[in-house]
């Protein structure tokens, strides 16, 4: 076996165990485990017996399987509870309901499951614990909107504000005033239970206020903020009356504000990330040391245009090469993010894919090297790969089989070229998403 | 003084003495030093009492001020040279004559000051030493075409490899093929004289048979290259007939080809890099830490789109300020290159400030940071500045000003964005150019 077929291996060996620490079963396992009547979660110890009911709710796309792993922890301790999660990702679960609601766009069933959940939250009471399984996409599967708002209104609000380029930080600035539920409103209605949420985090820096909407975290931000970033873009007048009416009691003090850091209900809650890009890529750095590799975590947070980040990656791989800095070699340089593609081509591919490709056109100079990128969801696009490997030796191999590497990357096809090379990976849906991971080896 | 104030401070100073590492003065003299009869060079050391006479030849834009340094050095003990450099950059030096000649194109005073260069090495002996002082620019001053082909001749050849847009390393293997010093045949002339060469190197990579077209360097391609390079592109017959033959002749062996790594003329050679990219970080590398900062070289190849690879330094900023990673701060990550910029305004601005701005459009979530980006040269694009300062408050001293950031990238209008706030880094012409130097500080 050549060095680069046994780097390829090692690659793809170091993004399995990424990949396999941002699975939801594995996530909430390795984080919450019961041993003799004390269950651990995160840092927090729970002594059982100290509650009267342990009940569970949650919402997102990785909710159920979350919840899997939860009744196998628990087993029949588990009192009550209900996940609400997209449709077609339901379990079978042994003691919790699983409903099913639409995503991305909320619909009638989030509404009503969401209405359930808010029920069990109130049946908590001071002796209760309280599980919540928070994911990725929970935002529209957890959905009621506040005051006299309804359904379509809240819709319509929504899409004007993801329509208007905002920046997702002050959209969900409107909607968490919009909602009875998000930007901490699901921990007031579980107050004064116990209450430990575990969050699989798919955004940029693990902002937990901000994955799905931040249900069970304090909300930094008020009714005065919410409606100066509707009044600085020029949106208020596009909002339903519905909505415009409830801001401006809020801002009166009409209506009660969502809980900020110094809300006494959060004294009893605890918010653990279980799942999130860091985790996975220091799974990563972990599973490059084993086998070997000096590792070394660059950043979870890595966007741009994907086919110039990766004349980023490029400059590092020569710099390994030659100079050993900013590891020796064999190195594994691991970061992970959500880089962008601008679409010029009409070829079949995905950001992951086309960052792949783009590195391999600069590879062939740097000995020894193969660069992997992928998704952690194992969709890249609209293709059924997770991503790609491209490597020292793509650019001959490709010539070999008479592809033209620029030609696909100009045409946005990365897909049919690592397909022909069986370099793409395929992972099948993974039911989680911590955005993306890249591993750029020097051996 | 605030915290930032001081982070600028740091980073002005810091690259304040990476432009110094590569001053053609400093540079020469740091690797350059006589002291008891011994001439140490890089780390070999030339005993003066075996020589009988001191040659010095040399071209490149910065090939005068290197030999300014060599003199001060030397003084007396040169024997004779030739120095040939950009019309403007001539020095008044005591013992070396210097010549003045066309960049980037090649012109009749370079032809003659070339012959007179040639002359010199021809008149080294076996019991002599030459020091050849090379610098970026040396490829169009170091002119003097083999066989038949007439200057005109070799100036429409070599836009017409340029204009074709094929990669410098091909566009030099034609070249170096059709010269009678490039491609190590400037060393062939010196032959069987002891030379040594410092270089100041332009080039990314420090690929010595690049810089200058390497002429005392072994040149690893052959005839059989060149011709292939433009048989593969189609571009043979646009060449000019002489230089039709010339390539013919060489392929058939009529004609000599470069000398290669193997030749014996290089057993009295010694090529010695005396500023560089990689010199030039290393030098901040050493300022930041003697200020106190964890410093980290990530590479001196950056290239890409100014305002994407800004996402990596983005991205990279973020992770050191939640997470310590790569380095803890106070941290200085450092690193060099050429990233390109598209034009798609009517601004004023440059590769380097338009990166500064495009980092600052996102460092207002990022606290105590700083990133400076400023060429060598001390020309950043048409414009008096070598870079500029971004730091976490830019945006926010720009709104002070009524400035709009975003609209300023969009426009490629940098400089008047940073002129306002008096953040731009204004050197003046360097004489010297090891590409750009970005510090990314999160303090």
């Amino acid at each position: 076996m050549d060095k680069l077929t046994g780097l390829r291996e090692v690659a793809r060996d170091v993004f399995k165990e990424a990949l396999r620490a941002a699975d939801p079963v594995e996530a909430v396992l390795r984080h919450f485990r019961l041993k003799e009547g004390v269950l651990h979660v995160g840092g927090v110890d729970y002594f059982l017996n100290q509650f009267e009911r342990i009940y569970v709710v949650g919402a997102g796309k990785a909710s159920a399987r979350m919840a899997l792993a939860l009744e196998q922890v628990l087993s029949e301790r588990v009192t009550a509870g209900l996940v609400i999660t997209k449709t077609g990702y339901g379990e079978r679960l042994r003691r919790l309901e699983v409903r099913e609601a639409g995503h991305p766009l909320p619909d009638e069933a989030g509404l009503r499951a969401t209405d359930e959940l808010i029920e069990i939250a109130k049946r908590a009471g001071e002796h209760d614990l309280v599980l919540c399984l928070i994911s990725g996409g929970g935002s529209a599967l957890l959905v009621s909107p506040a005051g006299n708002i309804t359904l379509a209104e809240l819709n319509r609000a929504t899409q004007v504000l993801l329509a208007s380029g905002l920046p997702i930080a002050e959209v969900n600035t409107v909607r968490k005033h919009l909602s009875r539920v998000k930007g901490g409103r699901l921990a007031e209605w579980v107050y004064p239970a116990t209450l430990a949420t575990l969050i699989l985090s798919d955004v940029i820096g693990d902002r937990l206020d901000v994955v799905a909407s931040g249900p069970t975290v304090p909300d930094p931000t008020s009714f005065d903020d919410a409606l100066a970033v509707l009044t600085r873009h020029g949106l208020l007048g596009q909002m339903p009356a519905s909505i415009q009416e409830l801001l401006e009691k809020g801002v009166k003090g009409e209506w009660e504000d969502t809980p900020g850091p110094d809300s006494e209900i959060f004294q009893r809650v605890q918010n653990i990330v279980v799942g999130s890009n860091t985790m996975s890529l220091e799974a990563a750095e972990y599973t490059a040391r084993k086998k070997g590799m000096n590792p070394l975590i660059l950043s979870t947070t890595v966007a741009g245009e994907a086919r110039e980040i990766a004349q980023f990656y490029l400059a590092l791989a020569r710099e390994v090469r030659r100079k050993g800095r900013p590891v020796a070699a064999p190195a594994c340089l691991i970061a992970g993010g959500e880089p962008t593609v601008t679409l010029r081509g009409r070829g079949k591919g995905g950001r992951s894919q086309e960052l792949a490709l783009a590195v391999a056109l600069g590879l062939e100079e740097i000995p020894g090297t193969v660069f992997l990128a992928a998704g952690t969801d194992g969709a890249d696009g609209p293709t059924d790969a997770a991503g790609a490997i491209a490597a020292t030796d793509t650019l001959a191999r490709s010539r070999e089989r008479g592809l033209d590497p620029c030609g696909h990357l100009l045409n946005n096809d990365a897909y049919p070229l690592f397909q022909a090379l069986n370099d793409l990976i395929i992972t099948g849906p993974t039911g989680t998403n911590v955005m993306d991971v890249h591993l750029l080896l020097v051996g």
